[in-house]
C-alpha cells in the first residue's frame, strides 16, 4: 500500500465506534478474538466484519494458534494517522493564535488611552 | 453530535485523498472553494460531496457571502481526533517499549559472560 492508501484505510477503520472500541482493548496488549469483543453488543458475524475492515488497513494483526487467534495492534498506520493530524494540525493551530493574537492587539489599539 | 458521533464522521471525513487534500490547503487559512478544489482533477459534482462530508463532519465550515463561499477549518473536530489517537498510541507505545526492553534484557542474559 502506498501512504495515501495506508491513511485512507486507516482512517476509515477508525470511523466506527466497535473498530475503536477493539483497538482500545489491544492497547492493553494482544489478546484473543474473544476478550477482544466480548461485551460490545456485536453479533459474531460483525465482529468478523470489523477485525476484517481493521486487518485490511494493517491497524490490527493475527497470529493463529490451533484454534486460538489472537489479534495484536500494528504500529505502523496509527502512527502515520496521527502523523498526519498532528503535522496539520500544528500548523493550523500556530495560524490560529497567530490571528487571535493580531485580533487582541487590534482590540488593545482601539481601547482609549 | 456526541463524541463518537463527531470522531465516526471526522474520522471517515478524513478517510479520502481528496478530501485530506482540501484540508491541507485550509490549514493555511480560509480561502474559497474554488482556490481549495482547484487542480486536484475533481469534477465539481464530486468536489460538492467531498465538501458535503467535511462540513457535516464539522471539519469545515462555509460562510457565504453573495456568489463567494468561503471554507474554513474547525479546530473541534481535527482536535478530538487526535487526541483520541495520541492518547491510544502513547498508551500503546509505552507498552510495545516495555515489551522490547525485556526481550532486549532477556537477550542479554543469554549471551555468555
Amino acid at each position: 500500500m502506498n501512504n495515501h492508501a495506508v491513511l485512507d484505510r486507516s482512517f476509515l477503520a477508525l470511523s466506527h465506534p466497535v473498530r475503536r472500541a477493539i483497538v482500545e482493548r489491544l492497547v492493553d496488549g494482544p489478546t484473543t478474538v474473544g476478550a477482544a469483543s466480548s461485551g460490545l453488543g456485536v453479533s459474531k458475524p460483525a465482529v468478523t466484519k470489523h477485525l476484517k475492515v481493521l486487518e485490511g488497513a494493517g491497524v490490527v494483526s493475527r497470529t493463529v494458534s490451533g484454534r486460538t487467534h489472537v489479534l495484536r495492534l500494528e504500529p505502523r498506520s496509527l502512527r502515520e494517522v496521527s502523523e498526519w493530524l498532528e503535522l496539520h494540525r500544528s500548523l493550523w493551530e500556530a495560524k490560529f493564535e497567530a490571528v487571535e493574537r493580531h485580533l487582541a492587539e487590534a482590540d488593545e489599539q482601539e481601547v482609549p488611552g
